[in-house]
């Protein structure tokens, strides 16, 4: 992938020789900021720059645009880790379109939206130890799957595709973080693979909400892609007009496309763009209650999914719940590879967050 | 407090002259472990000494039982931090007389327990960032209330009594723990009380499960007990017979009798031994698609709520969701002292976990 000179994300990486450090994307290498800024830079998470808030970001990103001329390290000679240390991780359920087909494949009798949809973003807490970088295998889960239930492998294992964003400045308990001061807390963004196991989420989810549906692994891009170098548009309009917590002056989306591929065929193009809830509403929602921010702390889009068919960022959505196939599958099997990556506007490739299917570890091996 | 000299549970404290440190509670006292032991215990969380396994926390604790002669540290001469670096947040749903009730308030016309319950633990991830240590204000939350939705502080904010279980040695991604392995994983319990705004939980917690309702704080006991120290006695029957992961060979509970106390008054004496899902299920649950531990992990029990009207630990079942007063409260007011403490069956003392609710922040103070 050649991330070009604009976008410029940083990631954690580590060679042969080289511990794990702080890296930037250029082009198609990688500049290793421990050797030109020193040991600030010789650490093993983004955490520590991302804790310093946004002057300091912008000042890092401006002597980072002066030395790309630099030499490189080849993307091949590096390891990519988990870039920092997730605190919580909290995924959200932002796009109309997706809430309203999983409302129609799981209540086909109801009105698809529920009551709450449209005064809040819907959104719950998922697994933070279980985040894992680009390119780490993932087991089948297994689990008590509905209907039934039974006990076994699940069979309708799915991906989602969704936009994280990750947190840098912290916040106090008892205070509300209000939807213009995002930029002062957020550093920017990853990629998101929030796999799902359908059958056993359909199980369990009510009334607590999805459990180990979910939390048996969430992939992320290992590039943080900084706030500073996407592209904005409009945000699209809400109705009813929200709560005054969760109105913004200036109603901005990011505009991304995304690509999901499952073996190397394109099969959706999610745009990003007609997010319902805007990010600074999602953080202003997450925090409205008092609870504070950490370093680290990932808040997801929920699954990206537009109004065309093509444009849907689930299988479960793609397939309509398995009754037709995509690319020779209705959900995943073992040793598919799925591959979500992202553009801005403008052609400047965001990254990438892939992962392949293995088979599941028996847990019962006594 | 008088802790006697059997429990020995673990704390992190700071004086005014002495960083956070490891203290064990001996009678009315600390024992500072990094006077005696050295180094090692001068450290701010108990996950180092959390992480060695059970081999070591059984050499630890003996090593303790040898000096519980030496000269101790008053309490008033402490301060109690939260004990360790709470990693991920789990709340389960394990007693059947609190989903029974909760099944009868909010969902009247149906049956009370849904289909999974019986099948599985139901749980879900709470927010780990805003754990507290006991003794911490609480302020009351805001946010969109049911019925409406209307905008302002909670007006049925609410306790709940569980015991949380700390997780000492991690497990790896994919992997499975087995009932029969709780004991090499899980160091030990804490008091829990996990604050809910019933309002804010009722219009928000469709599909995804409750997020604003809880995140606001969850406090916790700052001495953690060791799991040696605690008396076991047989698990309660469970029809139907769970799925092959969620059998134990050894179906034993915790014989503790907690208590809730509001402004100084005891309203609930709520029995733990009748947990329907026993510990090691919850751990095997937990883990059962393969999602990895932590070092630092909690994992909590559910409201605490026996089936005598006396023993609910919540206050939307001990007033029938406010139809009825207990030591003159429907729900909690600002100013409201709670307290949870516990007792072993053979009376020793387990600790204490208190909040006090103040009023809200203005979260839109602009």
């Amino acid at each position: 992938m050649n991330f070009g000179r604009e976008v410029l994300p940083y990631g954690i990486f580590s060679t042969t020789d080289r511990g794990r450090r702080v890296g930037v994307a250029v082009d198609d290498g990688v500049l290793d900021l421990a050797e030109v800024f020193g040991e600030d830079f010789a650490v093993p998470s983004l955490n520590h720059l991302m804790a310093r808030g946004r002057d300091h970001w912008r000042d890092v990103r401006s002597r980072v645009q002066g030395i790309v001329d630099r030499p490189l390290l080849r993307t091949s000679d590096v390891r990519l880790h988990v870039p920092f240390e997730v605190a919580d991780f909290v995924d959200f359920y932002a796009f109309e379109h997706h809430a309203t087909n999983l409302g129609r494949l799981f209540r086909p009798e109801a009105e698809p939206l529920l009551p709450n949809w449209r005064h809040l973003p819907v959104g719950y807490h998922g697994r933070a130890g279980t985040v894992v970088v680009s390119g780490t295998d993932i087991r089948r889960p297994l689990g008590l799957r509905s209907p039934g239930p039974t006990y076994g492998p699940s069979v309708k294992l799915d991906v989602e595709v969704e936009v994280g964003f990750v947190v840098g400045t912290p916040s106090s308990l008892g205070t509300a973080v209000r939807t213009e001061d995002f930029e002062q807390h957020v550093f920017g963004i990853v990629l998101v693979n929030d796999w799902s196991a359908r059958d056993i989420q359909a199980f369990e989810y009510v009334p607590l909400g999805p459990f180990l549906g979910k939390s048996f692994a969430t992939s992320i891009s290992p590039w943080v892609v900084p706030l500073e170098a996407l592209d904005r548009v409009p945000a699209p309009p809400q109705s009813p007009e929200p709560a005054d917590y969760l109105r913004v002056s200036d109603d901005w989306a990011l505009d991304l496309t995304l690509e999901l591929s499952l073996n190397g065929e394109v099969i959706s193009r999610p745009p990003f763009a007609v997010m319902y809830w805007t990010a600074p509403q999602l953080l202003a929602h997450m925090t409205a209650n008092g609870a504070s921010l950490r370093t680290g702390d990932l808040f997801a889009s929920g699954t990206v999914s537009g109004e065309g068919v093509h444009e849907r960022g689930s299988l479960i959505e793609l397939t309509w719940n398995g009754s037709q196939s995509v690319a020779g599958r209705t959900f995943l099997e073992n040793g598919d590879e799925v591959s979500i990556s992202a553009l801005t506007a403008s052609g400047h490739a965001l990254g990438r967050v892939t992962g392949r299917i293995m088979e599941p570890l028996g847990p019962l091996a006594r």
